[in-house]
């Protein structure tokens, strides 16, 4: 499939959904809209991933499937700047493929636009309607579970989940990911965005997903979402952590990171409490411990980035890497002992 | 008001919100419906609210405005045997209150009974649409925050809550409650069914009520849902205790409820380690401490009632009481200290 991802203003450093398609998913990306870097290209800023030409809007976009919205701001609402974006595909008979509390398919002149062209709008984070509470029971799958966890939000625990998964698969483990947010179902295709299901149904959510993909599959990485002590998403965090009852806990954490993203007047608590804080809200429903630690370095040079994944390591009494810097290898094996 | 409350089959034991209205809504209850009960009355059951007869079905109701749905079902789901109950209600001109998941007002049946006989449906778990994600602020808010936090569902958080408010202002304080389900809406008249909230909005939802009612009065008392540690529920009593970032926590806990109610499989821990984890788990975002405790002795006799109080108050290092039997005041006294 070939596709153009919207990232008005954003790219890359807040366009996570953006930069998780160019870096996991098989389709091909045609184009990066973004008006504040027409231009310029995917590689100028993010190497290793699939690169693009960085475009101002959908008209200087050649043949694509789908145009997919690679943002989200906090809120989850439209941008009215993105309008004509959107209009532009869905006129070409493009699908639009968007990650907002915002539905698309029910904005009126989407939905005429799409009808009348023939083509689909597809909202991800649009929840199942046959949810209901979890019963605590998704301890007695047939299968491992291990859950990335964060210190925060954007701290790479869709990004270590899809990097374990591989990692398992090429050493012969039957292992799928169970993706909790938009850019885990954008790069899999299934999955339910936790943070937009009733907060009553949220862990019966997780539940449902982990024993349905259990089935299947002898090594399941659930996508965490926020952080514990998140300000305003650790609802989300706990429903989780209890609905997926893991065996395993992954730490994700950015180096450096001291306050919470977006929320500076909250500190975030020293790695080895965090690890210590989820440990301590497991245990009553279903003890996990945090078994090893990814740790995001980007901001870092490479003697910076070393250090800072041994120190991380040393802080957690566990192993740690940089899972896009040095490779998921440590994590995995502290995984699947 | 003149209200009929319906609760069939679950009386009283299993009909949290038909005992909150008998005990703190204004309303008059003119009977409740339960058939396995018909002909005994709300005395014989439940001592201190106020009376009523129980009878099998709305036929057997006389003049009332307003049918309230008392019971709600894990899940929230609608029970069809209820259907002749609430069409009754609709055929007579009454309004129907309900705080089920299920919409009785989106209910092709309903809506159409309410638009012929001109009467209103009010679904109390149906959140506003103006919600969106918390900004980690209610902190600052100019006025003392107490929330209520439980052990389980179920453990006391909407009558203590109550309990503190209208003692409080009988002292000259001026309190509000900030309702956070179904029965605290009912009673109250205002609030926002959290449980029901996009997992996302939450924590916000809590906030705006809190800072919302910050602006009219000196205590706040916010009412706590779930538990921290609950398998299903523990993203909705994260989101409350985040969203809120409360002074103070007053720890609600059903006497010998060892096991989590409808998760026989998953212990409660003792309250003293219950307590250390709300606190650990606010602590990050807002400091706070459990200030005393509330104890259901309802299944006690006197005798034991009064030595579950003490082991209570001295496991949690804090003045406790059964704000029923015993009166809310040790407790007021702490989270006005």
């Amino acid at each position: 499939m070939r596709v153009a991802i919207l990232a008005h203003e954003q790219f890359p450093d807040r366009a996570k959904t953006a930069v998780g398609i160019l870096r996991y998913s098989d389709s091909e990306v045609v184009a990066v809209l973004d008006r504040t870097r027409a231009g310029e290209r995917v590689r100028d800023h993010v190497p290793d991933v699939q690169d693009a030409p960085i475009v101002a809007s959908i008209d200087d976009v050649g043949a694509i499937d789908a145009l997919v919205v690679g943002i989200a701001p906090i809120g989850g609402g439209f941008d009215e700047t993105w309008r004509p974006d959107v209009r532009g595909a869905l006129e070409r008979g493009c699908d639009v493929v968007a990650g907002l509390h915002y539905f698309l398919a029910d904005d009126e002149e989407f939905a005429a636009l799409a009808a009348d062209h023939g083509c689909t709008i597809r909202d991800l984070r649009r929840p199942p309607d046959d949810l209901t509470v979890g019963d605590g029971t998704a301890a007695d799958v047939d299968a491992d579970v291990v859950l990335t966890v964060g210190t925060d939000c954007s701290s790479g625990k869709m990004t270590t989940t899809f990097e374990l998964v591989a990692a398992a698969r090429e050493r012969g483990v039957d292992a799928a990911p169970v993706p909790t947010g938009q850019t885990g179902i954008l790069v899999d295709g299934e999955g339910i965005a936790v943070d937009r299901v009733v907060a009553d149904f949220a862990a019966g959510a997780v539940e449902c997903m982990v024993q349905r993909r259990a089935r299947d599959h002898d090594l399941l990485v659930v996508e965490g979402q926020g952080a514990l002590a998140h300000p305003a998403y650790s609802g989300v965090t706990a429903s989780i952590l209890h609905g997926a009852m893991p065996d395993r806990l992954v730490l994700c954490h950015v180096a450096g990171r001291e306050a919470v993203h977006g929320y500076e007047h909250v500190a975030v608590p020293p790695p080895e409490a965090y690890a210590d804080l989820y440990e301590r809200v497991a245990a009553p429903v279903e003890p996990s411990g945090v078994v090893a630690g990814a740790l995001n370095t980007q901001h870092l040079d490479d003697d910076g980035a070393q250090a800072a994944v041994e120190a991380y390591g040393a802080a957690l009494d566990a192993p740690a890497t940089d899972p896009v810097r040095f490779g998921v290898e440590p994590v995995l094996d502290a995984v699947i002992a």
